[in-house]
């Protein structure tokens, strides 16, 4: 058969074939409301000459990280990067044995440090993200990420990412949406793997900002990071952040906390369909459960908000057939 | 004949057509070095199997907007964009009569304006960029560009786009460049026509970026523009701009004044092949010749720069056909 003879009939099976199209974009999704209600969605806004049709360009979706695309208990993973750090850092910081958060940090002490407050924090934070170069900082987190383990069960985080929101990033991607990350977590802090383990890449990921300083050394640019603090990506911070990077409404909002709440009143308050789904952390047994009264991704006001609007809120219990990636 | 033994000759037809393969990218380019430069860049990053392919997520190109992407003669757009807003304001604040630079502004002093220097500025530019809405600054960029027009060329700003550089921008995303502008003129007053003028789209512009508060207006939540500077995105503030924004090094740049020298001396020092170019306006017929002690888009150590490295300069006089769409 003849090349093009044999390609036209593999296109034309492809056309007709049902199966293929309709192969279970989230085979992880039970079908219960939260994934019918996902579904309808996508197919309200890309079927051509429907009402609710969105082209293309304007198809922006943002989801929040911690606690929404990996898992943030028993606290941020991006603390424990700190405390690593630290310890890591303390043999050329001989005084943090007297001086505090770092002496009680070192210690194991974290309620004193805790107790430090946002001082204490602030210096945690300058100490082990700001006074080197971009680049040696992307190598920094790169090199952590490929060791550390989480304190219970021992797995990468890059392994705690839920397995039914990647498939859902694909599927909005499949369907012509572009993913974003906005989160209040550091962006350099996430930028140096979200391409590999979301597909989502740097340019497209919104986060808690730094300052950056410009130098030549040497007659060779370099970006130094500094304290300073540029954007803090939570709370109303989130929509100032899509607004600074993305210059436009998303149509489609993702989050599991009240720091993703401003971010998803203002993805609906535009025009047209929109979209908005909370992960509510209800399973004891595989993950985690925690929502009003937690220390780490309290889930309150934007809950009340989301049953009285009719928003999606999805039981990680009920509607997840699986957590984790096999 | 079957649709699809059509669509396969069709193919067939395609496959072998070189004239159709060949079609120029470039038209309003000289066959000069510029243009033989900007050809065997594209060609040695996107071609498999050569030692300097770059996968096409890392095809990242930025370019300037004034003076690179269109006309900043007299004075920046954005400037006439100020005169006239504070122009159309003024029955609105009759205390501006008696008040500088606003006074000196409305009598068309713009010497006395200038003397005001950079309070006087910061005042013209929170009176005309700050206390509204984003959508409502939208609003008013799109309505003025609509109808305003050139002050020598009576055409509007949005035809005052160098075609040229509109091809390279087609040029470069048809081999898998993401295309970027990194402009130290003001995000939201690009972002609202980038996308129609250069196919740029809102989250692809890098600017001047202000303040912004978020609101809950009788429930609907707004995001009001304040005075606050956050990125001035000029010299050392654009590379910084772009490790914000974008998060990873381009691999090509394109200014044309010093303001951009930093971004083109970040952009060549990453590793692997790199294009830097600069637009010298030296056509004072066909647009404007200005360059090393212009009060707008001076050109002086940056020049020296690419001189000395070899980075491509482009003369508009000789290297382009033509300047404007025609």
């Amino acid at each position: 058969m003849k090349p093009f003879v044999s390609l036209a009939l593999a296109l034309l099976v492809v056309a007709s074939a049902p199966v293929w199209a309709a192969q279970d974009p989230l085979p992880s999704w039970n079908d219960t409301a939260p994934r019918k209600a996902l579904v309808a969605f996508v197919e309200r806004v890309t079927k051509a000459g429907s009402p609710d049709f969105v082209a293309a360009p304007e198809r922006i979706a943002v989801f929040d990280n911690d606690g929404t695309l990996w898992a943030e208990q028993p606290v941020y993973v991006q603390i424990l990067f700190v405390v690593d750090r630290i310890k890591a850092l303390a043999t050329a910081h001989p005084e943090w044995k007297s001086k505090e958060p770092f002496a009680s940090l070192l210690k194991g002490d974290m309620a004193e440090v805790a107790a430090s407050g946002e001082a204490g924090v602030a210096a945690l934070m300058a100490a082990t993200h700001s006074g080197m170069t971009t680049e040696e900082f992307t190598r920094i987190v790169t090199d952590w990420l490929a060791t550390a383990k989480h304190p219970t069960t021992g797995k990468r985080f890059t392994d705690m990412v839920y397995q039914p929101m990647l498939e859902v990033l694909a599927y909005f991607r499949a369907n012509g949406f572009k993913t974003f990350i906005v989160s209040g977590g550091g962006v350099e802090f996430m930028r140096p793997w979200t391409e590999r383990v979301y597909g989502i890449p740097p340019e497209q990921v919104v986060g808690t900002t730094g300052g950056l300083k410009f130098e030549l050394r040497a007659g060779t640019p370099v970006l130094l990071k500094t304290p300073a603090l540029i954007l803090n990506d939570d709370k109303d911070g989130k929509p100032i952040g899509i607004q600074r990077h993305i210059g436009r409404r998303p149509i489609a909002a993702f989050g599991n906390s009240d720091g993703d709440h401003q971010m998803l009143q203002w993805t609906m308050a535009g025009g047209g369909a929109r979209f908005a789904l909370i992960v509510h952390h209800d399973d004891a047994t595989r993950e985690w459960a925690y929502d009003r009264t937690s220390h780490v991704g309290k889930l309150d006001k934007a809950w009340d908000e989301a049953v009285a609007k009719g928003w999606t809120v999805v039981s990680m219990k009920d509607d997840w057939k699986t957590i984790f990636p096999k």
